[in-house]
């Protein structure tokens, strides 16, 4: 099928009206996309518009694209009126399958056939959303973190009848519209982010449930702790930057049998040859020129830039 | 044990010339401390030294305490020397168990009777590493986060023969030190902080084990998505946040089922009303008069300033 090139795309529209589906409206807004968000009952613009001013204050202190406006969103609660000549789609509903059919079953009729349509979902498969959509391979998980207009990340996963052009439009259009896609090649319940939060998640639940911790304790670990170091690197590239000038590799030598350890519940694989291979390779793929007295030198840089930005927030904050 | 008031202290030892005695002596340094490092050999003290020298520039960065300066450092291959007029011990040695053991046999011996000793073991318990010390009542786990200089937290925890007053002594020290102290009740295997990263880093593992993400996709996926978050809000209070007005409270019943689903190989805990409570009324007394609005304010206010300060941060590298 051929798509209009992601680039010269203006026109989005956003179904939904809660945190996620203003959260969109809003980034889309502020890079300079005329918007139509489709809400259910007239009663919800309001509160659309609340949840978007709210975000516009973020957004103006991180830049705005030439000619963003607020001016440039359109409310409708006719979902054909929405989506008649959107070149991109968002559908943001809440996060009930039989809905989210429904709503496929009718997109997928009214939406033309060349432009793409991306649902938010954090957990449910394409496959299964796309079910009763008569036209189901232009349909794909983009899935946003929250808030989605200051969180880069987006997800992206195909249905089982999704087409492979369609992937891989979203990933080119959500680049060039200022987003980081995260292309996976099969469904993953949960996907690549909210999998590694789920685990942290579970573990501290865990704790809290048999006295190990507090919330309090659980909270203050994280953002004392790995925390800000996450925000630079990922746990990958964290261990690779904490193994010394040698990286990974040494960290999977010296730490593997800690892997044995009970130092989560979680048990985890076996550290096969393979799987250091890859971990290595990735680290030094993703470290490239760095050597270790860089990366070391660009992880402080930004922790003291996270640890004095957090003061002056907070300062600001109170 | 009477011991000297955690506020008086001037004199530290750090036992150990790697990166985290380095980091430890560096960060006692710019608090304006008279530093005593013992290495095991001469020829590691440049080494130490330089260590330092790249600490001081991010610890600068953030503000020395007035009379903090890299000439009250002393470094002796003596043991006995270097912890004879100790207020406080920091001991960072290999995590070799024996070697551990030894060091405490000596230290035992050797530090005035009245002094806290504490380890920065990240996974070993107190218990095992004071067994041969003879002086084993002010012995202590003090385990920082890498780097020491930078990373706030501090998780504290006693051995089987430690004195409860030996905890609170390190707290108060620690803290008065700028450090965030966390008390454990109990020695749980890999702590808090590294339980929590511990299970991420699991499940980062099987994911690439099974070709479910790449090394770069799971790092990709947290410093674009959760990572900046945790830097502002651990994961308790970041549901809570996301809950909306409803809090936690709201995300446990609306995403409770969600612990059923395979969103990670961790599988979770039965969510009773007695784990729940303990989620709601955690969160709600780190959230105090904050309320959702206030609440989200804040972390749009972190996530902002984060990303401005990584922006600007990375400019600089280049």
């Amino acid at each position: 099928m051929p798509r209009k090139d992601p680039a010269v795309v203006t026109r989005v529209a956003s179904i939904g009206a809660g945190p996620i589906g203003a959260g969109w409206a809003a980034y889309f807004l502020a890079r300079s996309y005329d918007v139509t968000s489709y809400v259910h009952a007239a009663t919800e613009e309001p509160g659309l518009r609340r949840l978007i001013d709210t975000a516009w204050e973020s957004l103006t202190e991180l830049g705005l694209e030439p000619g963003a406006s607020r001016d440039r969103l359109r409310c409708t609660t006719s979902l054909a009126e929405a989506v008649a000549d959107a070149e991109f789609v968002q559908e943001s509903v809440p996060e009930v399958l039989p809905l989210k059919q429904a709503i496929y079953a009718e997109l997928g009729r009214l939406v033309p056939a060349d432009v793409v349509i991306a649902s938010s979902t954090s957990g449910m498969t394409m496959t299964d959303i796309q079910a009763r959509c008569p036209t189901p391979e232009r349909t794909v998980v983009g899935h946003p973190f929250n808030p989605p207009y200051l969180m880069p990340l987006v997800e992206i996963v195909g249905g089982a009848k999704t087409a492979k052009d369609a992937v891989a439009w979203a990933e080119a259009f959500y680049r060039h519209a200022g987003k980081v896609p995260l292309v996976m090649t099969k469904e993953v319940p949960g996907f690549v982010a909210t999998r590694l939060q789920e685990a942290i998640w579970r573990e501290a639940l865990h704790m809290v449930a048999n006295g190990e911790a507090t919330v309090e304790q659980i909270d203050t670990a994280i953002t004392n702790g790995p925390g800000p170091r996450w925000a630079i690197m990922g746990p990958c590239m964290v261990f690779h930057v904490g193994g010394g000038p040698g990286g990974m590799a040494y960290c999977l030598d010296q730490f593997g049998p800690a892997l044995k350890l009970p130092w989560t519940r979680l048990i985890a694989p076996e550290l096969t040859p393979e799987l250091r291979t890859r971990m290595v390779d990735g680290c030094e793929e993703l470290a490239g020129e760095r050597d270790f007295h860089a990366l070391t030198r660009e992880m402080n840089k930004g922790l003291v830039a996270i640890a004095k930005a957090l003061r002056a927030a907070r300062e600001g904050t109170r």
